[in-house]
């Protein structure tokens, strides 16, 4: 939660008149989004966030991010849709930085994830993948399978100091998931960090996902894997399958997973446990001189990691169980 | 810059819920005050900032600022109006903070103030001064003059170690205010903090005044001292007289300075300098653990009041010299 780039408002004034907006009557720098500078900008036209792309984000990929939000917005999915500048230009730059600006969407994240927010994301992901599959821009994923080995690398040495006996884990959990992982599954675009940061709702509905910045091409599966572990873990750990049930009782009544993707599920949080774990590790590891941010503890995705390894079969995340059991009891 | 105090989507809703103002849509935490928490929240019935007070605001204060933001909106100021709960409170309470939910007001603060922005200023702060002339609450200035003294003991003796010879001028200039302050002049509710981050402007004009949490009553033309050295230097050090003349011919035009308040400028703009060395100051030798802020160095003030201290006439700051000397001298 930063604003690592102050705007002056002649220069905001100066950017916003390459827009249809109208004219400029407030901009707010906002605690949203560990990546980039965003200000919530508010024009005669309506409400916007203004994004100021901080050097984390590689500026070749912005053609993908912005094109995949014009996309899904057009297929109705509530995701945040660029501007065009009056050039026809999604992308611009401010203050030194590649810059765009999106259609402010509103709604509220949720802090403690309750079965019916879970219900609603299921549903709301696979209309993502359902609308993104014909979107014609590729990207691989940078934190994808193949990226975890080297990417522990850089924290294979230093992972015992930061939780005991991680440097074993990891190692044969990536010598595991070699093995394991699957192929041929469904793939296409991904959001790959779908968490309750991510998801706004409004009176039990979802309003929207946000944040697309790690978005690519991968396996379907594997993005509800990321949900799993992001939403159905408790804070003392626990896994709670309720949660998960309702989740992928959501995904399935809007696309169904097929049974290799089901069979392939408890590999897939393993892989998704593995992934946050490492980057979190990495960032532990790497806190910046006077950073505003207190990176977060790797420990959670090692005890998510473990839980997953001791999964047998899909069932045990409450898949093809009845999304209401207490009902059918009755 | 800071929002210290995260606010959950339950807490919130069922906060928002005491208030008349439809549905909650959306909560951003903004980037906005240095001792507050705010949160930009949109609802059915339009937008409001959610004010947090944090340690440094007393409680026992805040009939004061919100009976005063009332006041000042009846009567036509642009300053945020504190919505009423439905139980007729402005006050409420918040994740274990007093709170209080105030209208949104649009505007941009100016990075660079130029002339027109100066000239607005004094206008907007001679209607202030008018429109706050009846308001019934008093609040003495906690950091009025008898305050000084006292604060700058807790610093002096580092004073020197952050800037070479502070505590022979402080000590010097304390000595001299005791003498020369002016007595009988007209005195009311002051805005006391009126730094170009309180004012907005839209399209050339004022939009708006904010921060009202230093307002107290004191000498009126010692706000204008205030605005005087928070607007009419440059950030090298110089003193700009455009600026100053500007500013000083906007309040006149509104409400005319007396006699004695014109030639107490000069000391009370000593003052206002001395004010804000000793605040800053105090602060720079206390950052706490982990601030997210950086405290701002008391060096541009302690030059501010040596300038102060070379002026002799209040002329000197512009005052009764004609605001447009280009056009008289076509």
């Amino acid at each position: 939660m930063a604003v690592y780039t102050a705007v002056g408002d002649d220069a905001l004034t100066e950017f916003l008149a390459h827009y249809d907006v109208g004219e400029l009557l407030s901009a707010k720098g906002i605690a949203e989004g560990v990546e980039n500078t965003n200000y919530l900008v508010r024009a005669t036209a309506g409400t916007f966030i203004l994004t100021l792309y901080e050097q984390r984000v590689d500026a070749a990929d912005l053609p993908f991010f912005l094109g995949l939000m014009s996309h899904l917005s057009d297929r109705g999915i509530a995701a945040p849709r660029p501007v065009a500048r009056r050039d026809g230009s999604l992308l611009s730059a401010l203050c030194g930085r590649p810059a765009a600006l999106v259609t402010f969407l509103d709604g509220l994240a949720c802090r403690r994830p309750a079965p019916w927010h879970c219900a609603a994301l299921g549903t709301g992901l696979a209309r993502f993948h359902q609308a993104a599959a014909d979107f014609a821009i590729p990207r691989r994923n940078a934190l994808g399978r193949d990226a975890w080995a080297p990417l522990f690398a850089q924290s294979r040495s230093e992972a015992d100091g930061v939780v005991e006996g991680l440097r074993a884990l990891v190692d044969e959990e990536l010598a595991a998931l070699t093995e394991l992982w699957p192929t041929g599954l469904p793939d296409g675009v991904i959001h790959a960090d779908l968490f309750p940061d991510n998801v706004f709702f409004i009176a039990r509905r979802l309003s929207g996902l946000i944040d697309f910045y790690f978005a690519c091409n991968d396996l379907l599966a594997y993005d509800l894997a990321v949900c799993i572990n992001a939403w159905c873990f408790e804070e003392d750990g626990a896994f709670n399958v309720t949660k998960a049930r309702a989740l992928t009782a959501g995904y399935n009544a809007v696309r169904p997973l097929d049974e290799a993707e089901r069979a392939a599920l408890p590999v897939l949080c393993r892989g998704a446990a593995l992934r946050f774990l490492l980057t979190r590790l990495h960032d532990w590891l790497r806190v910046p001189e006077g950073a505003m941010l207190t990176p977060k503890p790797p420990g959670p995705y090692q005890q998510r990691l473990i839980f997953h390894r001791s999964v047998q079969r899909a069932e045990e995340y409450g898949i093809d169980a009845d999304p209401l059991p207490v009902a059918r009891a009755v």
